[in-house]
């Protein structure tokens, strides 16, 4: 049945968000399960033999189960160099691509888990505390990336974004912007929305904007995102 | 002056620990520059041009500095192939290797920050329950490693150690376990050490009797761990 070779567990809007984009952008062959959270689906028996987290995503290549969204972006774009979705091992802008995945997986990931999942996570009396750490976290991440983005902006910006450049690494799409992407479509309604920082404004409209973002929302049921703006 | 390719900014026993080690490991040529904590010398403006986070470790290769101990050390091992600290892209083990630094980097190394300076990175009131959700988030990091390093024990594991394997990816040392050992150095003093797991004591022991590992404590000035065991 399965004579793709990659198959996605997702769950729509969640952290398998980046890698349905991701496949869709590469235009690989996969096929799709979605796990519905409104059932508990991730904690069933069968799913957490795939999964023991009870955690989407999950990627099943060669027939073997694997997760965190992060690792598996790397994984598809190292298996599909010719996709040019991360620099190559030689490349100048490897270590600051490296960094950046890294940076985005442990320090903006784990504190929107405790933004979203406090009082799941740990006792319902300590998520205030959490969440209010998690916050000033998740804006410290986007005052530092908006920085990075003003900071390269005379060398090679968009003119049609006044200048912002398009690309958190190098000046071509990587797996950076999809996971970046992702995690700031999950700010929409915190109270400082990254689409609130001057510079992650026009970068989140340009990476939206590719027909690959469309057709995930599309297939996701996602519509909600990102806001329109006055200018 | 720094004639060799690779210099090390680290601290004792800090986050910097597993790239040391590495290098050492490896044996490859480095600088080594201590920045002293004591005196906030990570805070000093010098520092932060290098590193704006004001964290170690750094490490400047090829003039550029770069963060983040787990992107180091993936740099690290794809710039030296041969020294086989990963699994080769093609490699049935390069998902799990992949996964599980990743899994280590934002599952564990978030939740050590919480739990060693949930008052300083936030406010002194909430620092309780960022902590109690820390080591929650922690203690099932180990339960999760001494699980996979059981449950492959029948396979390959090594006599000396009652049949628990010697390495968490594959049969042979990768950066995962030079990350992993490092992060469970740092439970030491936690109200449950990492060594208090039945399958991780042995581990630990196998990792920490390496030469390299002796070295790069005895290059930092540590020598606290691991605890000695009666059996």
């Amino acid at each position: 049945m399965a004579s793709n070779p990659y198959t996605l567990y997702y769950s729509p809007g969640t952290a398998s968000l980046c890698v349905h984009w991701m496949l869709i952008e590469a235009n690989l062959p996969f096929d799709a399960i979605s796990v519905d959270f409104a059932t508990g689906a991730q904690h069933s028996e069968a799913y957490r033999r795939l999964n023991p987290t009870g955690r989407v995503p999950t990627l099943i290549v060669n027939g073997e189960a694997h997760g965190e969204c992060t690792a598996l972006l790397m994984l598809l774009a190292e298996r599909h160099p010719d996709r040019g979705l991360m620099p190559a091992v030689e490349a100048a802008t490897r270590p600051q691509w490296l960094q950046t995945m890294i940076y985005l997986a442990n320090t903006v990931l784990p504190a929107m888990r405790d933004w979203f999942y406090a009082d799941k996570d740990g006792p319902a009396e300590g998520a205030t505390a959490v969440r209010a750490l998690a916050r000033s976290r998740i804006e410290g991440a986007w005052d530092l990336l908006d920085a990075r983005l003003a900071g390269s902006a005379g060398s090679h910006g968009s003119p049609s974004t006044g200048g912002t450049p398009n690309y958190l690494v190098g000046e071509t799409l990587t797996t950076a912007d999809l996971l970046a992407v992702m995690l700031m479509r999950w700010s929409r309604d915190m109270p400082r929305p990254a689409t609130t920082w001057p510079h992650l404004a026009p970068y989140v409209d340009h990476l939206t904007a590719l027909p690959s973002f469309q057709e995930v929302c599309r297939r996701e049921g996602l519509s909600d995102w990102p806001p329109a703006r006055d200018q």
